[in-house]
Order: structure tokens, then C-alpha cells, then sequence
């Protein structure tokens, strides 16, 4: 198989031995894969592969179809189209994936959304319900709005009764992440428009000792992009009259069972809204598997709505 | 009634009309009343009390006999012996206190111990289990093990089936307060003895870096007294690779629903340890309430184990 390959620094489409499927693992003919702010870090060297998963194949998500399914492996047949999350190695021809970590395609999503779906929505759900637990009602502010992460958290924030605020840096970008359901505003000065309940982070620390100042009483900030900086000052004393929180998480390090929880948190809580069309991924551009170093330097760039997903 | 009177920060012991329990309310004899660190803030002028509460007598909590009740003041009877935490004005022969948020005193347990158990217990109580949901098996650090909250958490996290490590850093104290089951160890270097499941944090943003970087993945850290410096640096990036998180919260500001609720929790939970001598409310000195300001001055020196009480 061909796959994206990292080598030195270089974004390379060279040919691999085909992976085999072990025991409780399925073979994926992978038709779509998303690109991730890991692959980028990943790119530079700054974010290892976890162990177990290919060292030098990039690749957070995959869509695809199971062609081959290891001892053991129950939970689907060959033809079926599956998306998940996994530790490295999506953007090839083919990978091989724990099958509890898949989910099953709807028929309504074509395979670039599929392939752009797993990582943000996943990241996203997580996130706003499983860690800072947003309720109905509350105000959500969703710092970096016109990314995956932030498209999918601003519709998810929207379908569970929130009332959603975002900030968007580039002005082009503002109406249509508004179009999402998003009261959107710029960075500059948006604790005026708080308090918020819940604080979804995709910056930085840039953000954090104005996160704290908006935080409404039992708020919540959930921490899970530090692109613009990891460091920044914090009032404990004020984080305690709010008696609010602050969450730090990344996926990609869990282990298989916790990703498998997840997994069966998405099919439940988000694939129905996924495939009755509420929830939409939103994918900007896509780029075949060989271009890949065109479609990294194009995600590097910024400025795009959605996603950028590698197609097979 | 005579009162602790705090005016202009000079500390009196004056008289006051007699107050008279409203609806739901009942009136308390108080004969023992803890004193804390927010008194110490309260006299000097930082830490006004809560708005229905008295202004100038201060006294977050009280154990007495209900000697009156007010209209639809159902829970109790004339002559039972009860205990709770107050928005203020505990530190008198009368208070009135709503009787949702007291809870009956134990009949092993003096009034010493009683006037000193509900701050304490309750905030220790609230921070390692209702926010940082300490487990059975988990690796528990308190920060400020000698005073009244960190003794009170140490015995908490070890009935818990916690393994707990404690801080203390007047070398006079450790060996009594080791005696309570906890390892304990100077400030200095604290972090070389994690990882740790939940850390306490009683002694403010000076271990706040420290604090992540000893933090087990998953870690939660409660962050509750901040005497030694509200502000410290975070660094975001560490917090999401432990994905940890970090509670701030202070009992005083909550509403009298949740201040009843943490009461409820406290009777099912710890009085029966305490009843059972499992759990000692540690007294390290009474004054009367005349003379109060010996006792404030003695509870800013430090340097004790556990409460310095009142009684009336």
C-alpha cells in the first residue's frame, strides 16, 4: 500500500508493506482522512506516535471500508463503511483499527465528511458534555470558532439548547460560523460578553486570565487546544469565588477502552443528529492521499472553515 | 445577647437585641463555635459577610440548643442539641439559623468538638469527595495537613481507603499529625513523593506548578485555601496531557439550597464515623467568648493542630 510518510521532517507518498489485521482488529480501505492540528505537530516532530501505532504514517481518522477482519473481529462484515479515531497511521491506503473503536458510517454522510468527522466531533462531545458537562440553558463560549473543533462544538453546543457564543479571528470567516447558530464576535474584549457557563478552549493561555473573569458561578473551562501558548497567569482566588472549574484533556492518549467509550457515546448521543442532517461536517477542501504535502501546507496556512480531508 | 463585635477591626464582646427566628428558623443557644481563617479576614475588613447574615458578629458555625422555633420550623424540638454552618454571626450566646441547614450533634460527641466539626468537616467533606471525587485506592495529597480542613481530610481520605500524604511545615507538628495516618512531609520537594490522584490545596498558588506537574493522569486538584498567594503560573499543555483538572470553590457564598444539600450529605456520610470515634474533631484550645480577641490572636499565630473553639 502507499501511504503519507513523514520522514526528516518531509511529507513524503511512498509505498508501505500492507498491514495485517491481529486479533479484534479489522482492515480498513481507507477512502477519506481527515487532517488534524496534530499532524502538524507531528510534522515538526513535536508529538510523537503513541505505541502501537505507525511512527511514521500521520493520520488521526480515517473513513473507510473493512476488506479483512482479524481473529476474533464480530462487530462488522467486509463492505462495511466504518470512521473512527486512531493512534496514527489514517492517512494510507489502508490501516488496521480495533474494531471497538469504529463506528458505522450513516448512509446519508458521503466519505470526505466521514473522514472529517471522527477526531472534531469526538474531540468536541467530549469536551463540552463528558468533561464540562453543558447543560440546556447555559451559555457556551467557543474560543476559535472556525475550525473543526470549533464548527462541531458550536453545532453541538447549538442541538443540546445552548445558547452558543464564538470567537472568530478572520472577519471573511464570521458569517458563516454564524450561520451555525453561533452569536460570533472577535477575540478583542469578548469577556464583555459573558458571564459563560461553560468555556470551550481552542487558543490558548492567551485567553485564560479573561476565561476566568467571565466565568459565570460553577462555570466550567475545558482546555483543548493550546496553539497560541500553553502558559499563562492564574487567580486562584478567583477561580474559587467563581467556584468554577478547569479541564485539560487530548484524546490521544487514552487507552483502547476508554476510545471505545467514546466511540459508544458518539453512535449514541451524535450519529442520529449526524444523519438526520442537524449536525454537518463542514469540509473545505479536499486533496487525494499523494497531495498530501499541499493539503498540509493549505491547513498550516488558517483562514479556511471546517475541515481539509485526504481522500483514497 | 452578648456577641463577638467586630467594629472597625477591633474585636468586642457586646451586647445585641436578642435576635428572633422567622419562618422556618429556629433560635440557637450556642455554647461552642469554631473560629476559622475567613474570621481572620472578616476582622480585617476583607471578607464581609453575606448579605442576610449579621455584619458585624462573626462566626461561620455554631453548636447549641434549640431553644426557639419560628413558623413551619418542623425538624427540630426545644432542648435538641444541633450544629452548622452559618453565613455568619455564630460567634454569640444567640443565633438565629435556618433548620435546613443544621444537622444533629452525635450524643458522643462534647460541645467542644461540636462548635468545631461543621466548617471544617463540611468544606474537607465537599472538596475531596463531591468535587474531586476521591476514590478508595487513590493517592491523596493535602497541602496544609496541621490545620483544621487538613486534619479534617486526612481523616476523611483515610476512611475513604485512601492512601494520604499530608504537608506540614512546622516539624513540631508532623508526628501528631502523622498519628492520624497520613505520611507526612515538608513542603519542600512535595512533588518528589507523587504521582497523585486528587492533591487538597490549603495553602495557596505557591504549589500550584508543582501541583501539575505531580499530578497522576486524571488527577483532580481542589484548590480551597489560598493564604501563602492567590496567583500563580498554569501551564495549560501539562494539564491536557495529565488530563487533569483544577476546582476552585469556597462554602460561603452558596446558597442556602446547596449550604442544605452539603448538611444532608455530611449526616449520611461522617456522622456516623464520627459518632463511631472513627473521626475526631481535633480541639487544640477553647476561650469563652469574651475573650475572643485572645483567641483570634492565637488561631493568626498558627502553629496548632486543629481548632481553637469558642463557648458560651
Amino acid at each position: 500500500m502507499k501511504a503519507v510518510t513523514i520522514r526528516d521532517g518531509r511529507l513524503l507518498f511512498e509505498e508501505h508493506p500492507d498491514p495485517a489485521p491481529g486479533s479484534g482488529e479489522v482492515l480498513v480501505r481507507v477512502w477519506a482522512a481527515g487532517i488534524n492540528g496534530a499532524d502538524m505537530h507531528q510534522r515538526a516532530g513535536r508529538y510523537p506516535a503513541p505505541p502501537g501505532s505507525p511512527q511514521d504514517i500521520p493520520g488521526l481518522e480515517l473513513a473507510g471500508e473493512v476488506v479483512e477482519r482479524g481473529p476474533g473481529a464480530e462487530r462488522f462484515r467486509d463492505g462495511d463503511r466504518v470512521m473512527g479515531i486512531v493512534g496514527g497511521g489514517g492517512q494510507a491506503e489502508l490501516a488496521v483499527v480495533n474494531e471497538r473503536i469504529l463506528m458505522t458510517i450513516p448512509d446519508e454522510i458521503g466519505w470526505p465528511p466521514a473522514g472529517g468527522f471522527p477526531e472534531t466531533f469526538t474531540t468536541a462531545h467530549d469536551a463540552l458534555f463528558t468533561q464540562a458537562g453543558l447543560h440546556p440553558g447555559e451559555h457556551l463560549l467557543v474560543h476559535g470558532g472556525a475550525g473543526g473543533v470549533g464548527t462541531a462544538a458550536i453545532q453541538l453546543g447549538v442541538t443540546a439548547g445552548a445558547r452558543v457564543t464564538a470567537t472568530v479571528r478572520n472577519p471573511e470567516l464570521r458569517g458563516a460560523v454564524g450561520a451555525l447558530g453561533a452569536e460570533v464576535i472577535a477575540p478583542e474584549g469578548f469577556a464583555e460578553h459573558g458571564p459563560f457557563d461553560v468555556i470551550l478552549e481552542l487558543v490558548g493561555a492567551v485567553n485564560l486570565a479573561d476565561n476566568i473573569a467571565a466565568l459565570n458561578t460553577q462555570g466550567r473551562i475545558a482546555v483543548i487546544g493550546i496553539g497560541a501558548g500553553a502558559t499563562g497567569e492564574l487567580n486562584l482566588g478567583l477561580l474559587m469565588s467563581k467556584r468554577g472549574r478547569i479541564h485539560g484533556s487530548m484524546l490521544r492518549a487514552r487507552p483502547l477502552e476508554e476510545k471505545a467509550l467514546t466511540a459508544r457515546a458518539i453512535e449514541r448521543s451524535v450519529l442520529p443528529l449526524l444523519a438526520s442532517g442537524a449536525l454537518k461536517v463542514l469540509v473545505a477542501e479536499t486533496y487525494p492521499l499523494s497531495q498530501a504535502k499541499i493539503a498540509y501546507d493549505r491547513f498550516a496556512a488558517g483562514g479556511k472553515l471546517g475541515k481539509i480531508v485526504l481522500t483514497g
